[in-house]
């Protein structure tokens, strides 16, 4: 993996990652939102003054339009009075809602150079989400050309970082190749993936997702991802999660103007609150009754201050959770906000391979593994363990004893429930011990003290059907494999501590299965009541 | 229902509501929060001023303290200067914590009228959770033999409206008897809920859950209840969710003393932070480390301010929530945010029989249900219309029709799809047609415009299969009340659209549930194809 001396990786979790991208005007942190910012300064009711005090410390304007107003006379830094991190966009957009623009790719890119943009972008040919396939391969092959030919120049311009957007909206094959060949063009920082401003503006979340695990699959991680338009709080989490380094929109004003509220849940018309849903500086001050007697240009500019405030404290719970290496419950927390969240967290787990190639490990800093919704079966904090051990599986006795239900005391090697059982099936004979636990899987003994097997915090009363049958084929497939390779010689002993009522249904179905199979002869059920006074007998257990 | 001339409710959710609440000194708006301030100016950081700015029309301060340090002289709104709403409470929690304090139950009821409180509290005797049973009935008769005691005092001082705390703790048999008890003693308008401090502090909520539906089962929906010591959002939509009205702790600033900050999904300790993951006004301009480099004082203050207004951003949003009729949906994503929430939730929803009775009719103003979790199952929205068909179901034909996989268009009974088969299948006689949607249950066409059937948001890729298990016995009991009230002449079609994954499934189980009950003959199954191309077929369907 190249490192780029500009992009520095702090910290990661899923494919998310918290990093320090080096510019001439100063060190973003990433994941970051830039506001796109008006470069005619009294269209821009939100000031860069007022964006730097919020805590925005990188902004984005629009070249061609500095362009088209005489404005790139003077450093860029000037022209809009933010000290910060400047990033230009191209005119793209506005080729995309207007359909042609008085400025060639290189004239545009040489001018961002010149204003002194510390992050720039060739004039590229957006994709939109309706357009027929051929007009999209357009937009790809266009957009690879414009930046080959615009290469010399970004090359001659190092001060500033240069962003190549990757073209092929919804139509993955081609926005596959087309990542292909732009990690190919030298030059380039930052790649883009363009233009799904209208698949957000509609909420189709699902394609999103898509298109920026796509992107991910192939662009290395030492490089950052920028997302366009991308806007509110709702995509945010998940588009970070799949490894989006930066983003930008003017939703926040265009909301605004619209009279509408954002929320991490989703967005609310103005009209129709009682009461702001949130702390910020803003809605901590104004009611909605407030604001709706304010004239509309305070109005919008409250309205979009708080739209502000929301994407600001999105990133910030998301990089808490990054930092703490539970992303991954965020994640199902955010799901359950809102039907296009949950839309977007289940295309985002259908990507769960391409997490666990590209991030195999656990992030050491991890807190417990939070166990008490069906979806945490697909946390990689519990997938990596449950593979590593099935990969690693060796039966090395020919006595199988495995424990269901002592899960409260942990590590499980030092708790009472395991030991007493232990001792007495196994003081005479060599034996392989497993304790089998929703959701964790079939642990051997000796792993217990390995992560996240002693750290994780279950809600028993969340061990749905689902969980139990998960775990039920699970205790199935090491039944096999010593079965597999002892044959009759084999002696399994099933334990099930009757301490929980899902115990009972999962030992049932084992035992169903397992006559199936047509292998109870080497298999004996024991049940444990509380007390561990011992029990051979087979399921259902009377009460 | 009596109704209370100073609680009116405004709005319903589940047993939530939103109410005003008026006393000498103002109306409060509840579900209301008040922080506990501490009489003694010098050792309150966040001024009353400060908590008037911030948004809060009342507090509550101890009565006890106020005698003990010679603070009775005068009226409690000028010793606090506060013109708001003050509370006092009597000085049990000091009983409770040094097991004797000098002053008897009517001398400070006496007080607490004579310094003009707006709402007092009689001197209960606090059980503690680890108290013994005959220590809980010491705990119950004393306070009930109090509150009588009080009676003439309390009916003599009408400006203050006057609070009964309710004994029996985590001892339901005592908490039910001591609610009865208590709705018997006249002279008190509000009721409490006695010192769940010690369970909230250790996250037990389940067991607080139980108790508030202990006691709202018994005291009437017109009748404020408080909620003693609830100061975590964690704990707060779910308290109000079953119709607690008022609450009140100390917690923000006891967590700030010691460097905790509260979030809406958990606790941090400040110096594992390095983001604040909120937006309020102090979190909007400090960072962890700015407050780490403070003086103790400072900082505590700081932090005790932000917790106060996360508490107040909960109470808004639980409050949004009851206003759109989302109350269900917000506790299902609450429920996501941390185990213990998880744990009230699931506590919540053994109690969903008490939420109907006290609650049948479904808010007139909400708004469409999402479903897109297994435990919107639960969703009192879907259930009273399940419970409602079930009630009024009687075969009048006897042909019955049931469609299973329309569900894109709304209302049913103008789709493309539902007419189109309708049309192939009862055009020559008179059916019975119903539509099976996951969640919504086994829909009477004729009834496609009652809510929810045409206001839902569902989210197909998580019809997981707890929901078409669900579907298909619902179907079953359909097909079954027909079969048992014409026999043999019974003509049942069931007529799968093969849109979904789910669908396959879905109709694969019904078959064997048909055949186990032997009732094959009276049932035939189709296919229709995308298209609306239809086909007699025994599932599995071929692909």
């Amino acid at each position: 993996m190249v490192v780029l001396p500009c992009f520095e990786i702090k910290d990661e979790d899923l494919l998310a990652r918290i990093g320090r991208l080096k510019t001439k005007s100063g060190v973003l942190e990433t994941p970051y939102f830039f506001p796109v910012v008006n470069p005619l300064k009294h269209k821009q009711l939100v000031t860069t003054t007022e964006l730097q005090n919020m805590g925005f410390t990188g902004i984005i304007t629009n070249a061609y339009l500095l362009f088209r107003h005489g404005l790139t006379h003077d450093d860029v830094h000037r022209v809009l009075s933010f000290q910060g991190v400047i990033m230009t966009d191209s005119g793209a957009y506005q080729l995309m809602q207007y359909g042609d623009i008085e400025i060639d790719n290189r004239s545009i890119v040489k001018i961002q150079c010149d204003i002194g943009s510390d992050i720039g972008v060739i004039l590229d040919i957006p994709t939109k989400y309706e357009d027929p396939r051929d007009k999209v391969v357009y937009s790809v092959e266009e957009t690879l050309r414009r930046a080959c030919e615009a290469i010399d120049i970004v090359e001659n311009c190092k001060s500033t970082l240069w962003v190549l957007p990757i073209q092929g909206g919804m139509h993955l094959d081609l926005l596959r190749t087309a990542s292909q060949r732009a990690t190919q063009i030298p030059g380039y920082t930052v790649y883009g993936l363009g233009s799904p401003t209208t698949l957000l503006e509609n909420f189709m979340f699902e394609k999103i997702i898509e298109m920026i695990a796509t992107v991910r699959g192939i662009v290395e991680s030492s490089k950052p991802l920028h997302l366009f338009g991308a806007g509110h709080p709702l995509i945010i989490p998940f588009a970070v999660a799949l490894g989006v380094d930066l983003m930008d929109s003017a939703s926040y004003i265009i909301y605004a103007r619209d009279g509408r509220y954002i929320t991490r849940r989703g967005t609310y018309r103005l009209e129709d609150l009682d009461y702001f849903p949130c702390s910020c500086p803003i809605c901590s001050k104004y009611t909605p009754k407030d604001l709706m007697e304010m004239s509309y240009e305070d109005r919008v500019k409250l309205l979009a201050m708080h739209n502000l405030y929301t994407i600001l404290e999105e990133l910030r719970n998301v990089k808490t959770a990054i930092r703490e290496g539970r992303l991954f419950e965020y994640l199902v927390e955010r799901a359950h906000s809102h039907p296009a969240a949950m839309r977007a967290f289940k295309t985002l787990i259908k990507y769960l391979n391409l997490v666990i190639r590209r991030a195999p490990y656990i992030n050491p800093r991890a807190k417990a593994v939070y166990l008490f919704h069906y979806e945490s079966l697909y946390n990689p904090r519990i997938l990596i363990p449950r593979i590593n051990i099935e990969n690693n599986l060796d039966p090395i006795s020919q006595n199988l004893l495995i424990l269901i239900g002592c899960i409260k005391e942990k590590p499980f090697i030092e708790s009472r429930c395991v030991e007493s059982i232990v001792e007495k099936f196994c003081n005479t004979v060599f034996c392989d011990v497993y304790i089998a636990v929703p959701w964790l899987g079939t642990i051997p003994l000796e792993a217990s003290y390995q992560y996240p097997f002693s750290q994780n915090e279950i809600v028993v009363e969340s061990i749905s059907n689902d969980i139990v049958e998960d775990l039920m084929y699970l205790v199935l497939d090491l039944v096999l494999k010593y079965v597999d390779k002892y044959r009759d010689n084999v002696k399994i002993k099933i334990v099930c501590v009757e301490e929980y009522s899902w115990i009972r249904d999962f030992c049932l179905r084992l035992r169903g299965v397992v006559e199936e199979l047509n292998i109870t002869k080497n298999i004996v059920f024991y049940r444990v009541s509380r007390d561990l006074h011992m029990h051979n007998a087979t399921p259902p257990f009377s009460r």
